[in-house]
C-alpha cells in the first residue's frame, strides 16, 4: 500500500510527530489526492485531546482538506488528474438509505464514516488531512471552483458547510435579521455567508476587539456581550441566531434576543449541558436547534456560493512544526481566523 | 356597574369562596356573556397557588369559557344576543402592532391582557370565567359552532388552541409521525386534533392505564415511558413531539426519539429549567421549541376544525362547591380528562 508522510499524535494531548501512514490502493471508485492544505478545526483539538471521549490513537486529524487529484479509479467519471478538489468531514456512507439518497449523507442510517478518528466499514481506522496524500471515494470529493484559492477553500470544507447549512435550512435571506455569536473560525465565515445571502447581520462577540473585521466581513452591527446593556438593547431583535461558540453560554439570555418564531441554532458543541427555561421558548414560540456539517450536494453548493460571492476565510498559513502551538492559540482565541497547514511541510523535515 | 356571582380565592392556596364581583358597563365594542361553562386548566391551579409568582388576589380564575351573548355594544356587528360564544386566555390587546395585525394577539408588543390574574390597560384587575357573567371586547370573542356542545367547547378555548397551534405551525398532517407526551387535559385533545389532521399518532404516557382511551381518541400506538425499552424501540421515530406535561422530564431522552429535522414542542411549562445536551440537537438537526395559546383567527379556526372533525374533550361536569376537590384531583392526574364547572351553580348556594 502507498505510504505517505503525516502528522500524528500517539496519545491524548501528546505533541504531534512526523510519521508515515499507509493509504489504501486505489479502488475503482477512489480518487487519489495530493493534499495541498488542511485547516485546523476546533474539533481537531477536542479529539486530539480526547475531550469528547472515545478517541482512537495514533490519530491523524484534519477534515478541511484541499488538494489536486493525482489519479482516479476505473469507475470514476466526475474527476480527473489535475482537478482541484476538497474533502470534508466524511469519506463514506451507505449511499442507499433515505438520507444518502437525499444527499444528506451525514445522517446515513448505517453511519457516515468520518474522515479521521473513525473507522471505515471494514473496521480500519481513518486518517485525515494532516498528511500529504489521501484516497477517498468519489462521492465524498467536492470540486473547488477556480475563483477560490486552495488554501482559502480548505477551511470551507468544515467551517463553511457547518455554517452554510443552517443558514440555508432556516431560510436566511433578504429581510432576515441574523445574529452570529462568536467571531472565530466558524463565526467569521458565517457572517460573510449570511451577508451574502442578503440578511442583516449582527455579530455578538465578547468584546469589540474584532469589530473592524466583523464589519468588513459584512456585518451591519457589532455588540459586546460582556456589556449587560447589549441584552437589553437587542431584546426580541433577531429572526435567527447562529451560535458558533463551543463554550457553554447563558442560552436563556440569548433566547431572549429572538423575535417571535425566531430560531437559535447551535453549531458549536459545548461539553456541558445547557440549562434552558422552557418559558423562554414558550413565550415567543421560539426554537433552539442544532446543526452539524451537511451533505455532499450542499457542500458543492456552498463552495460554488462562496466562489460566486467572494466569501473566503481569513487564514494564517503555518508549517507542520507549528501545529502544537497553533492548537494552544486556537484554544486562547488567538487566531484570525483559521490556521491552515501547508501540507508540503509535512514530511519535509524527515524527508 | 353590574354585579355577578363568582368563585374567588382570597389568598394563595386558600379555598374558593362564593362572592360577587362587578363587571364593567357595556362599552361600544363590548359583548356581555351569560357564562354557561368554564373549564379548569392546570394553569388555574398554578396561579391560584401562586406557583409562578406575582399572582393578584382575590383571584377569579377561568379562561376556558363558553356561554351565550346577552347584549352587545353599539359598535358590535359580529355578535348578537343569543349567539353561542367562547372566550379564552386573552381579553384585550393593542390591535395595532405587527402581531395584532397578523392575528397573533398573544404576541402583542404592548402586551395582551390576560382573562384573569392580569390587569387591563386601565390598571383594573381582570376576573375570569368562574363567574356567571362576563363582559369582553368583541375581537376576543369566538363563535362556537352548532356541532359543539357548550360544555365540550369550553376546554377547547385553552386546551384546544394550545395544542392546535403548534400542530398547525409545524405542519403536522398526512405522513407525519407524531408523539404526544402526556394523556391529560391537553394531551387527550392533542391526540384527537393530530389524528384529525391525518398524522400517525403515538401516545407516550407514564403507564398504559389510559391506553384504551388513547386509541379511541385516534392514537395508533401507545407506550409507557416508565419502561426503558420504550426509548430504545422508538429511537429516531418521530417527526414531531408535543410535550403537554408540565412536570420536568428527561428532555434529552425524548429528543433522542426525534428523526432528523424533527421538532419537540413544549406547551406545558415546567417550573424548573431543563438540562439540554446540545449534542442531542446537533446530531440530527433537531429542534426544541415552545408554544402557548394562539391568536383569535386560529382560535376560531380551531373551533371550526374541532366541530368539523368531531374533536371534543372528555369532561367531568362539576358544581361550584367541588372546585377545591377538583384541583387536588387534577394535581394527582385523577381526572378523565377535564373538569368543567357548571356556571349555573355559581351563586346558587348564596342566591
Amino acid at each position: 500500500m502507498p505510504a505517505t508522510p503525516a502528522l500524528s499524535t500517539p496519545s491524548a494531548g501528546a505533541r504531534f510527530e512526523q510519521t508515515t501512514i499507509e493509504r489504501r490502493e486505489l479502488g475503482e471508485r477512489d480518487v487519489a489526492i495530493d493534499v495541498k492544505f488542511c485547516g485546523i478545526c476546533h474539533s481537531d483539538i477536542h479529539q486530539v485531546r480526547d475531550e469528547w471521549g472515545g478517541s482512537i490513537f495514533p490519530m491523524v486529524p484534519g477534515h478541511e482538506i484541499a488538494g489536486v487529484v493525482t489519479a482516479v479509479g476505473a469507475a470514476v467519471s466526475a474527476f480527473a488528474p489535475g482537478d482541484r478538489v476538497g474533502v470534508g468531514c466524511m469519506v463514506d456512507s451507505c449511499e442507499e438509505c433515505e438520507y444518502c439518497r437525499a444527499g444528506e449523507e451525514q445522517f446515513c442510517t448505517k453511519r457516515a464514516v468520518w474522515t479521521y478518528n473513525g473507522r471505515d466499514y471494514d473496521g480500519n481506522v481513518t486518517y485525515g488531512g494532516y498528511s500529504r496524500e489521501l484516497v477517498v471515494k468519489d462521492r465524498f470529493v467536492a470540486r473547488i471552483p477556480d475563483a477560490l484559492d486552495l488554501q482559502d477553500a480548505a477551511p470551507l470544507l468544515c467551517a463553511g458547510i457547518t455554517t452554510y447549512v443552517p443558514l440555508k435550512h432556516w431560510r436566511v435571506g433578504e429581510g432576515t435579521n441574523v445574529a452570529v455569536i462568536g467571531m472565530g473560525g466558524l463565526g467569521h465565515v458565517a457572517v460573510q455567508i449570511a451577508a451574502a445571502m442578503g440578511a442583516e447581520v449582527t455579530v455578538l462577540s465578547q468584546s469589540l476587539s474584532k469589530q473592524d473585521d466583523g464589519l468588513r466581513f459584512g456585518a451591519k452591527h457589532y455588540y459586546a456581550t460582556a456589556e449587560r446593556e447589549t441584552f437589553k438593547e437587542l431584546r426580541s431583535s433577531f429572526d435567527f441566531i447562529l451560535n458558533t461558540v463551543s463554550a457553554n453560554l447563558d442560552v436563556n439570555a440569548y433566547l431572549s434576543l429572538l423575535r417571535v418564531d425566531g430560531t437559535m441554532v447551535d453549531v458549536g458543541a459545548p461539553s456541558q449541558p445547557d440549562s434552558i427555561h422552557a418559558f423562554m421558548l414558550i413565550a415567543g414560540r421560539r426554537s433552539l436547534a442544532g446543526s452539524s456539517i451537511g451533505g455532499m450536494t450542499d457542500t458543492q453548493e456552498m463552495l460554488d456560493f462562496c466562489a460566486r460571492h467572494g466569501v473566503k476565510p481569513q487564514i494564517e498559513l503555518i508549517g507542520a512544526d507549528e501545529v502544537d502551538g497553533a492548537y494552544d492559540r486556537v484554544v486562547n482565541s488567538d487566531v484570525r481566523y483559521r490556521f491552515v497547514i501547508d501540507a508540503a511541510t509535512i514530511g519535509a523535515a524527515t524527508g
